[in-house]
Parts: structure tokens; C-alpha cells; sequence
């Protein structure tokens, strides 16, 4: 794994979380995931282990062990790297899989911003939009195998520079969520089992909360139906210890692997005909138009020149759209239909 | 073309067109064109030829004539036909052509849309949003062949029920624009001089002005570039004569089937390889993003729950996005998207 975070790369990240220890806002937007950690070279020279750089850390770390599994589990494609900065400050790392022997696309990006704030926005910096993206999104061939899209961010001010002595604001947001297009009951409930006993570490009310969020989130109004079959969704979470919600988010992007990787491997080489392509292609078409209509990563992104294909790796390869397409009552294709327009109790 | 208009329909849009005499607003957003126009039982009903019924008149043979051009065309597909009704008022007729031999995805909607509005709303009409739908868009399968999409409306206000005295408003709005995904000169001077040509007969400024406004309207802002090669385009006109303005959008609506139809016949056998067809799907993706993110008939049309498969009928069958997409300097596909960011005089 040792080739992801060659020397150049390092000393940038570094060197913008060193320059971050000054500025009025940081965000980072991406993910974690356990597995086997490359010794970070960067590991030494972060002399103060701040929420911020420990979160920093995390997320590249999740970036190298979901990398890791998904080219180990492809066997023929691999990742490509992209790094790229932000005029405004700060930048990322783009990894991007395409065409391999199991998936169609996989990004799996991580990134720092950040940047000054004015006054007003410092003031009420929850409601201030930060400049988040749509996270990582792992695309498989097989129809059987779902989509996979995750994204987890800490955000966090200084005080501004002409008030010294003025509260620090943070918040932790993330979040984890499944996109089949056939429904296997067994795979549905791992996925959100696993999901439920990383919340459950930590307080009970953070699954059937965050579930909920997550089913009103990626809503496609449009349609009146979801995109997908849920997980979990969070964002400004800082009413609780600051150490625990870092705990969490690293809990939530550690589980990434196991609650993904599993699931895949048991569905890539399931024989499917073109029936159930098209029907995998319709949903693609959906996702598409969830992200860009409704996701608020996706459009800010858009609005504001951030960088184009990073936001829009988050899209299929290919997509479809019919016209007026209804399956037919009690087919599969119904059935997942009718989860994605009433969301269920998968635990 | 008799089979296009049965009994029933006909009955519908009648006593839309009938039962519209009162109500606040009309507005219409179709298709028009020559050819051969089926004898319309709708004819000797309608008592006063008003701008109004002229307009929906015209709007319902022009669907006629580009669906007859585009069967005959395609030699394989049909038209599927469906009304539908706006439960606010008003109603249309879908028909979509799906997988024919030349055509991936053809839809040519009429629609006839009323409606009370606020006086507010009523005072600053033009400003008021109208239920405008993306117009006909026709995605054929050849690579080297264009899609084409056009709109022509008419939108008119009686006055508000507590003032029967105020002033009646309305205005036209139209245009046909040019999507290929490979630049043949000749095709897209063929295209811009009949349009140019249309315009002319009425005022030299329209097509220098229009050309523009299409240019700027079909603009992909997140990408710097267009979606295609534009055309004509225009909106709230009304600071001319209303006949003249009804006999100009009958001429452009007129002219969609000679701009275009010659094009798609000369190129729909060229031969193609894979790179053609992803590039044609990669700019096919590009018309995605314009829909939903820009185009204002569908972004509105999203929000306010219009009907949905009218809506996004203008959507391609299938799209492509690759991450970080270059085309060579020089090559045919650089030269088409160095057409798209710097808008050329094509007559």
C-alpha cells in the first residue's frame, strides 16, 4: 500500500495541515475504514495530535485500507491518483478506479479545505455552507451487486482574527449508504446490523436516528422515492464530548469495509442477463438524478467552481433512463422499488 | 398521420382549448413544423380564431408533421402516444419514439397548461414563472448524427376577475438548437442558415440576437462550455405584433423538420467505432447535467411536481461519465468541445 502516498503527496497534505494550524475554517470530507495501515510519514512531524489532525490522519487511512480491499477484491483494476488544490485554500486527493473486472467506477476521494469566513457566516457557521462533496462511490458491474457511497467530514473555525477570545465552533457529519438494484434480504440486514452496532457503541439513540436521517436525505422528491436502501446520515453533530464523536466517526469509517466488501464478494460473478442490466441502469439514472438535483455537496459544488471531477466522480460510468418505465407488480424490480418508496426496519 | 389525434384526445385538448376562453393563464410549449397536416375535427369548433387557438392549432400540426417526418425517417419505430391531464389545469399529449433503428429516443410533447394566478403574480406576469416543460428532443443512435431539441410556446393572461378592465399580457418564446457530438461544417451551416433565413423574413436583428440568447441559455456553467452548437432562442417576446410574432414562431416552428431532418438522413449509416459511440455517450452525459441542473423547464418542472415522464423524456436512453475525460489536442472530439466553449459564427 505503501505506493498510494508517495513523497510529494505527503509533504502537500502535510504541509497544509501544518498552514491549517491558522486559518478560520477547516473541513475535510472524506473516509475511513480499517485494515492494514501504512506507517504514515507524516506521523512524526504532527507535533499537537489536535481533533483536526487526528481526523486528518483517519480519513487518509480509511482512503488506503477501502483502496486496498476494492483493488484486492477487483483483482484487474486499479486506483489512480489525482491530487489537486483548491484555490481558496487546501486540496485532496483523488483515487479513481475505472473499468476494472468488478467495478464499473470507484472514487474514493479525501480532501482539506479550508479558508477565511466572513464575520457574519463565523457567527452562524452551522447554517454557513462548507464547501462539502459528495464522497466516495463504488459502482460494481454485476446488477446484483449494489452501489456503495460514504463520506465522512469534520468542520471546525477559529476564532476570527479581529475577536480573539470568540468560541470555536466544530461538527462532525457522515454518513454510509447502500444502493442495490435487486434486493437479497441477508445483504441488506449486514449492512445495516453492522451499521446499527457501531452506533450502538456508542449511544442507542444514534442508529434509529441516523437511519431515519439518512431515508429522509437521499429522498429524490421527484419521484417519491429514495435512491436507495438507506444506512445512516449525520451532520452537525457536536452536542455530544468531542473525542467521542471522533471516535464514532472513525467507528462509522472503519465499518466500511466490513460492511461493503463482504457483500460483493458474494454477488460479482452472479449471472444476471440484460434484463436485470437495464433495470441496474435505470437505478444508475436515478442516482444521477439524486446527485445532481437534490445532493447538497453536488450542487453547491456545482454553484461554486469547485472541481468539477472530483464532484462529479460520484456519477456511473453509464446510466438510462426510459420513458415511463413501471415494473411490473411483485417483480424484484418492484420490490426494490417499493423499499426505495418505503423505507423498512432492515434490524 | 390520422391515427396520431383519435376520437378521445381530440374531445380533450377541445375542451381544453374550449374551456380555456376564461381562465387567467394559458400557456402552451410545443412543437411545430410543414409537412402534411391531417384535417383537425377540432377545426370547425373552434369559433374565434384567436392568437391562442392559432397558436395550439399550429403547435398540434407541427407534432403531426415531425412525428410523420421522424417515422418515416426511422423506418422502424412507432410512437407511443399518451395524454395526461395537469391536475392544476390543462393537460398535453406525450409521444415518445423508443429504440427505432435510427432514433435511441425521440419525445414530442404538446402541452396546453391554465390556471388561476395570484395578482401579484398577475401584475408581474412576465416575471412569473411559467409552467414551462423542456421541449421535444430527439437523440438519435448514430454517433454522427445530432440530436436536436426545440420549444415554441405562447403564454397569455385575461385580466384578474376583480379587475376586468386590466390589461391583457403575452408573450411568445421559442427555439430549436443542434447537439452533435462530431462537427460536420456543412451540417451545422445547413441548420444555422435555414434558421437565419426564417428569421430574416421577419426582422434582420432576430437571428444575431437569438443566436446569441441561445448560446447563453444552453450554457453548462460548471463546465465552461455549451452543450452543443446552439441555434436560435428567445423569451418573453411581445414588443412586436402579435400576428407578426404568430406567424415568426409558425415559421421556426416550420422549419424544424428542413434544419433538420436532412442532417440525421445523410448520417445516420456512417460508419462508427467504440470510441465514437463513448464519446457520443459522453456528451450525452453533458446533456444530462444541462437538464437538471440549468435547464429552467425541468429544474422547475422538478420542483413543482410536474408529471415527471414529460418531463425528463428529454433525458437521453443512455449517458456516459468517464472521470477526468480529455479528448487529444486536435483530435474531432477536441474540436467539437472547442466549439461548445468558444461559440462560432456558423453563417
Amino acid at each position: 500500500m505503501g505506493r498510494w502516498r508517495n513523497k510529494a503527496l505527503t509533504e502537500y497534505l502535510e504541509n497544509e495541515i501544518q498552514w491549517i494550524g491558522k486559518p478560520n475554517y477547516a473541513s475535510a470530507f472524506p473516509l475511513p475504514s480499517p485494515g492494514r495501515v501504512p506507517p504514515l510519514p507524516s506521523r512524526k512531524k504532527l507535533s499537537s495530535p489536535t481533533i483536526r489532525s487526528r481526523f486528518q490522519r483517519m480519513i487518509m487511512e480509511v482512503q488506503d485500507s477501502v483502496c486496498g480491499a476494492l483493488e484486492a477484491l477487483d483483482g484487474a483494476g486499479n486506483f489512480k491518483e489525482d491530487a489537486w488544490t483548491r484555490p481558496g485554500g487546501g486540496g485532496g486527493i483523488s483515487r479513481v478506479l475505472q473499468d476494472g473486472h468488478v467495478f464499473e467506477k470507484a472514487g474514493v476521494n479525501v480532501s482539506v479545505v479550508y479558508g477565511v469566513m466572513p464575520p457574519e457566516a463565523y457567527r452562524a457557521a452551522k447554517a454557513a455552507v462548507t464547501d462539502q462533496k459528495p464522497g466516495p462511490v463504488l459502482h460494481p458491474k454485476n446488477p446484483f451487486s449494489p452501489t456503495l457511497h460514504f463520506n465522512y467530514r469534520y468542520f471546525e473555525t477559529d476564532a476570527p482574527n479581529d475577536a480573539p477570545g470568540a468560541p470555536r465552533q466544530w461538527w462532525f457529519g457522515g454518513g454510509t449508504d447502500l444502493t442495490p438494484s435487486y434486493i437479497f434480504e441477508e445483504d441488506v440486514k449486514h449492512f445495516h446490523s453492522i451499521q446499527k452496532g457501531a452506533c450502538d457503541k456508542f449511544d442507542p439513540s444514534f442508529y434509529p436516528r441516523f437511519k431515519k436521517w439518512c431515508d429522509n436525505y437521499f429522498y429524490i422528491k421527484h419521484r417519491d422515492e429514495r435512491r436507495g436502501l438507506g444506512g445512516i446520515f449525520f451532520d452537525d453533530l457536536n452536542d455530544y464530548d468531542q473525542e467521542m464523536l471522533l471516535l464514532f466517526a472513525t467507528e462509522c469509517a472503519n465499518s466500511v469495509v466490513p460492511v461493503y466488501i463482504p457483500i460483493v464478494e458474494k454477488r460479482k460473478d452472479t449471472a444476471f442477463n440484460e434484463r436485470h442490466k437495464a433495470w441496474q441502469q435505470l437505478r444508475r439514472g436515478r442516482y444521477v438524478e439524486f446527485n445532481l438535483v437534490y445532493d447538497r455537496g453536488t450542487t453547491f459544488g456545482l454553484k461554486t467552481g469547485g472541481r468539477i471531477e472530483s464532484i462529479l466522480v460520484s456519477l456511473p460510468l453509464t446510466a438510462r433512463w426510459e420513458y415511463d418505465h413501471k415494473p411490473e407488480e411483485g417483480s424484484e424490480e418492484w420490490k426494490l422499488l417499493d423499499a426505495c418508496r418505503n423505507p423498512k426496519e432492515w434490524v
